[in-house]
């Protein structure tokens, strides 16, 4: 096949860059995207099956779902008209970047944080600023205050990603202070931290949160987030969206599942009780680091480093993933929080390497 | 409500556009989205339903879903490597351009056309160079093929919406052979033409084609569309795409419904057959012209003109499109063709307003 002028057809930047990828070995265990270990309940999968036959499929969806959307603010006390759904909470993202910054200007993010805010701030051929974490992952205030200062927009992770760091709402609340730009703070794993920037939200109109039904919620196959802001706001980061961007099943699925928050709930108790239990096991044995987390993830050091940790665990059965390209994790791979048994393997394998 | 600093946080070119919409009125026949008027038979969307049901919700989807790429390109003689997913056709649209049209190339469509492409080229900063149909809206090739010679991207509608408007093969082959930029066929309305560029499509590698799921095919609800081009093109376009964008909802339901081309083809027949005559029928009329079309709708100019034709039809129950606001259609609304008792009631209804 002759090779295509592609540097005539494609822009540099993304010529430049690598394909997204997710290192995939056959297992019986999968701790490697932080999603629920759970899958909803048998009777409520049904129901949402139940109102999807009845739905009209040859039908266009809504231009914007107003009735999730009201259900969805009305639950977080807050107006639908400061609530934009995305399929998944990076579409939101990618809208926002998408209207709100401008090629040459500046995007802050954390460093390690999750790979896509990278991706997209080259798309958009933004000067990128990553502010180093420190080699135990806490993120260093001055340097932050000080990057984020001139940025167009900063992207905080809250719990951060792939490291489980927390940033104090105090820290927060100075980004968004000091800073003429404007401050996404990603809450993917808010659940499992319970700190959310959402009672500062009305104080600060340059704040945007952004959440998703990938993690705590268990619906992670139907592509499904949201962001949180100023009205006048949301109805810009709208153009950045295309029309009927979320498909008739999520929503569907959204409004029937988020009358059980206490499902939710009562998992996100279990998972934190296991992850703390989890790390604290891990982090007695020889040579091993399981570093504190805040999500329903964590990072984990053990003597064989972590091409090996990754593919003796991959061997018996169990998925986690490799973040050592990440910067500062040469040394680490991430494993996500499952179920009691899941977990009890993890440490019976982890055992095992030593 | 204070104002927002809006002009320090977002594009220009986003403030300078408006906000999409469609304008609904209660109805209860829907003649405006060029939707199919006939849902799935309940059989299939059962099918389609259980094996949902057995899916893991709580899973990600695969990051680009290898079983149904290799059904779709099977089925079209392609190899999967030449076709992109996305969340209805416009995503992968968006994907192009993201990936390919930098900032002051020009971006070359038909006017009037589709309108999303002229939001997503403003969104990339492209220059604008729009070709003129003829006042019967037929596309003047000189023209075409002078203004597409130097674009980075040329955008062609075929057939063409809002117009019906088709677009001889050997055109779309003097363009694709005569740029030196690529050539977008969107095929959206295809089914209806038969009129494919698929043929040509490994002698030119500079030529995508796109099509939806959501016309002919009858998802519009869940948001399908794919792209096909050279194999090394769509591995540059995934990169313009999120990971994970296409759910497990329209995973199954694409590949459960592809099994029954069959129902898609007679249907296709029927609307191609009821098009026809409702167009000849209306045309006949005293005042009113109803243009020739080979897509699924077409437009139609009566001596009320179009904002009060849109309203005094909305008044009996039928929502059509008032397409007035595009380019060279300011007497004209657009009308989708519908099953054979909703086609019969919009000219009883044509007759009541004259």
């Amino acid at each position: 096949m002759p090779e295509l002028p592609l540097e005539r057809w494609i822009n540099p930047e993304i010529l430049a860059q690598p394909a997204y990828q997710v290192k995939i070995s056959s297992h019986r265990i999968k701790l490697n995207q932080n999603e629920s270990p759970w899958d909803w309940p048998q009777p409520l999968k049904e129901e949402v099956l139940r109102r999807l036959g009845q739905a009209a499929w040859n039908r266009y969806p809504e231009l914007r779902p107003q009735g999730l959307k009201e259900k969805l603010a009305a639950g977080l006390s807050l107006s639908p008209e400061q609530l934009v759904l995305g399929k998944g909470s990076n579409e939101v993202l990618q809208a926002i970047l998408r209207v709100a910054l401008p090629p040459g200007e500046i995007l802050c993010t954390l460093s390690p944080t999750f790979a896509i805010y990278r991706l997209l701030g080259e798309q958009q051929r933004a000067r990128l600023v990553e502010v180093p974490l420190t080699a135990d992952f806490q993120v260093n205030d001055k340097n932050l205050l000080a990057a984020s200062k001139a940025a167009r927009i900063t992207i905080l992770c809250n719990p951060n990603s792939p490291t489980g760091s927390l940033l104090p709402l105090e820290l927060i609340e100075r980004v968004a202070r000091q800073t003429t730009g404007l401050v996404i703070v990603d809450e993917a794993y808010v659940d499992f931290s319970g700190v959310s920037a959402l009672p500062i939200l009305e104080h600060y109109p340059n704040l945007i949160i952004t959440r998703t039904f990938s993690k705590a919620f268990a619906l992670a196959g139907f592509r499904l987030g949201y962001a949180l802001m100023h009205p006048q706001l949301a109805a810009q980061v709208h153009k950045g969206l295309l029309p009927f961007n979320i498909d008739v099943a999520a929503i569907i699925a959204a409004e029937v599942l988020l009358d059980h928050p206490e499902i939710v709930a009562e998992r996100v108790r279990l998972i934190i009780r296991e992850r703390d239990r989890l790390i604290a096991r891990l982090d007695k044995m020889p040579g091993v680091t399981a570093w504190p987390s805040r999500a329903n993830f964590f990072l984990l050091a053990t003597p064989l480093g972590p091409r090996e940790t990754f593919a003796q665990l991959a061997e018996r059965g169990i998925l986690v993933r490799d973040v050592s390209d990440y910067p500062g994790c040469a040394q680490v791979v991430r494993v996500t929080v499952g179920t009691p048994d899941e977990n009890e393997a993890l440490v019976q394998a982890v055992k095992e390497l030593l």
